[in-house]
């Protein structure tokens, strides 16, 4: 894979004098108007070998290009906070939105291979990371991001010699760090793993250009077409077309779900609620202090439909709580930032670090269930919006956060009488609207999208509860039982 | 001060089961109308005395409203990031938007009074911090924002008794400290301490309120009510009228400022530009790479009239940095987001950590230039601009950030030459729009902003460098000159 990029490729100084004005002034062309535009944000990924010319080339496209509307980061360690945080999470912060162009300097690629070199990560770990790569770039990718992947690659004498030649001017000596030497002795495994990493991330929507970095000239220029290239080519043409998901789900022979099969006549009695409720908020409350909750954090969501009661149960588990460690978040219409962004941005810059407590009333469920029945995505969107949600929780849970989901169920008879009953109480009116009323037509629809979405989304690793709400004291003790289980199953 | 609230104030609980269902009523009602608005934030303030029931307090609150719609924050100390980053960025960042509640446990008061109460902290240092304090407040008022303050007080012999009681019961002696302890050590420096931050922070705009902390339904009841208060009064009735800043400026008498007084005149021969210039940003980029740096950082605002060169300028500047290293801040009208916040938090939450440079094209500035001249606000809030501006560049400078403005001044026929340039280029029109024009015909009075501007707010921790810049090579040079020197005075 990388003998291509160790032929001594190069080009004149002359040339290269002819070329980059050309190519600057066409790709601040394109930079406008693509920020003129702002139909697609463009992701660029500057990876590869130590001294191969990686930073001379993001300073240069910065230099060719208008700074003001180009994002460069560079990703070193996690930091203390960042650590405590699901991995993805400082990444997802980075990405640039829509009209803007985001330099990645390091990225998602980093750490799996440096401690897959170290020996520090198995291969089926490794073999796992890159597979959520790909989906995570593959997401990207259909929420119309441009993604650039540049690999800059040195052979192992030309390695050596450049960190040398660096080293040895007092100019350019601040490049080169000890851990640069450090890292060169492991060039051969450092090439053997980048090179598994490469051939396994190389998709049809998000391929890697290697470039050899051995010749300033050629490396720089190869670069800016490249990006240029792809810019062009998007703002010319139409998005890729990915390969659609699977077929959309079938409801099943026997019309028999999960919403219908529930037994929504189970009641308490309001003595034995009080006293279980009393408990239960006492169990919860004693499970998120205790010591193990350091090193983890709870992220709840609350679906169902309009009058369900997620907002009145929200308010028994947040009282069991200490108010400084929890935070709830309403989803509501996205903002202007937010729509700029891939879909599950929004919900990512949420995700807390450990020891705390976040509750989504309403989530990134949304996007299977009123954007697909409302039609505000298209199919595909809301098809592979399954599979990326289940990553995005698998992800959660490996940084360490305990997920529940809860879809609080009631008939619709059950609504028609709480919708009567809301306008009937002069302080509870606000709460219904003509939206609400219109929904109800679409019940239906909902409650196939809803049983799609259990069945498509209740995983190990964050389960579906289905709570029969027509008694809402009786839910909220199964929802608060539900919560306690799960969160000690997971301690 | 503390007298009246360490008298006993009880209530007896049969009047708390009484008063509650009707205080939770009017408090949800008064939030969901808040929300309904979105008219100004409610920022409340819980500090006080340990062991006084400020946790229990913060948590009965958002057990009596919707706490889907209020921010609840704890401060601890500063984090590794934070502590790198101007003091006041973390406490900007947890401002709620408007129609929300944000309820700050801890706040800008905890850090200044420990400190002195541990004796960290100099008397004089102490007052600054009070000042700054009061001018902080001062401008959330003016911003719009209802400041509720609330001190939780617990007598000596009260928070003794209080605090042993707590630790003595396994139920709640998770909530005492070691740290609590020792701080009672301190109790009585710690309440003269407090006293003193009290007073002087007692401002008519954004009072304190001390409410005794011993009987948990008076200080539950009474705190529930001062923040019903606060929000009905402000939902009902007209925002606080705050004393005028001082009267406006007046030109003065002979008509001469630092734009016309300015020797638009001078000129630089092409070859000592490339010389100069390159030599320059060797030596900011030496500058930038100094050890001392580590612990500073950069911010650059540019300012100046439309095709005055800014662009063009920032890029030789950022030429001889390391893009890993800068960002670039263009400033365009503000987003969602940044509209439900005081003015100068979209700035803020831009200041980078130690260690980076960051550049605005266009600035806070704003304020007191385009906003004065298009009336996009009214006097009052541009008057107090210049102090809010001169507050929030003194924070940075004490949290090391070294500061330079340019204001980049042309004259009005080289404006006039420039549009027609841009509108022959074809790559440059884009640049050049209808408002560009009628910008034109406010010439007279952005010049008189600027003359204002200057004259309140170069500062001896962030000057004004006023450039003429009807020569493009010039003024870049005398810009990088003046940057490194800037720099090298603050190292």
């Amino acid at each position: 894979m990388f003998e291509a990029a160790e032929i001594g490729h190069t080009l004149s100084k002359r040339t290269y004098e002819r070329e980059v004005p050309k190519l600057r002034q066409a790709l601040l062309a394109a930079q406008y108007e693509l920020l003129e535009r702002k139909r697609f944000p463009v992701v660029v990924l500057v990876s590869g070998v130590d001294g191969a010319g990686k930073g001379e080339t993001v300073n240069l496209l910065n230099e060719w290009m208008d700074p003001r509307h180009i994002q460069t980061i560079a990703f070193g360690e996690a930091s203390d906070e960042e650590s405590r945080t699901p991995e993805m999470a400082r990444f997802w912060r980075a990405l640039p939105p829509k009209g803007k162009v985001g330099i990645l300097f390091g990225s998602w690629y980093t750490d799996p291979i440096v401690r897959r070199v170290l020996g520090e990560e198995r291969r089926s770990s490794f073999e796992r990371r890159l597979e959520r790569i790909r989906h995570f770039e593959r997401m990207l990718v259909a929420e119309g991001a441009l993604v650039i992947k540049l690999w800059f690659h040195l052979g192992k004498d030309a390695q050596r010699a450049r960190l040398k030649k660096l080293a040895s001017s007092k100019k350019t000596s601040w490049r080169v760090t000890r851990e640069d030497f450090r890292r060169f002795a492991h060039y051969d495994e450092f090439r053997s793993v980048s090179e598994r990493a490469l051939r396994e991330t190389s998709t049809g929507e998000a391929p890697w250009h290697i470039i050899e970095g051995a010749n300033p000239e050629y490396r720089s220029l190869t670069a800016g077409r490249l990006l240029l290239d792809g810019i062009r080519k998007r703002l010319d043409g139409p998005p890729p077309v990915l390969a659609p998901p699977a077929p959309p789900p079938v409801p099943s022979i026997d019309r028999r779900d999960v919403l219908n099969t529930l037994d929504y006549t189970r009641t308490i009695t309001p003595q034995a609620y009080d006293t279980q409720l009393e408990k239960l908020q006492g169990r919860l409350n004693r499970l998120t202090r205790e010591k193990k909750m350091r090193e983890r954090s709870i992220v709840i969501a609350f679906e169902g439909m309009d009058a369900a009661g997620k907002g009145s149960t929200i308010r028994r588990i947040t009282r069991s709580l200490d108010a400084r460690h929890y935070n709830v978040v309403p989803v509501a219409a996205p903002t202007e930032e937010e729509r700029a962004q891939p879909y599950l941005w929004r919900f990512w810059r949420h995700i807390p670090p450990h020891g705390r407590t976040l509750i989504f009333d309403r989530s990134w469920y949304g996007r299977v269930l009123v954007e697909r029945v409302e039609k505000l995505c298209g199919e595909p969107d809301w098809m592979r919006g399954y599979h990326e949600i289940n990553e995005f929780e698998e992800q959660l849970a490996e940084g360490g956060v305990i997920l529940a989901k809860f879809w609080m169920a009631i008939t619709l008879d059950e609504q028609l009488k709480r919708f009567r009953a809301r306008q009937k109480t002069p302080h509870k009116q606000f709460k219904i609207t003509a939206e609400d009323w219109r929904n109800r037509k679409k019940w239906p629809l909902y409650e196939r999208a809803v049983s799609d979405m259990v069945q498509r989304t209740s995983t190990d690793v964050a389960p579906w509860f289905v709570i029969a709400a027509n008694d809402k004291k009786w839910a909220r003790i199964e929802v608060l039982r539900s919560l306690c289980e799960r969160i000690e199953s997971c301690l």
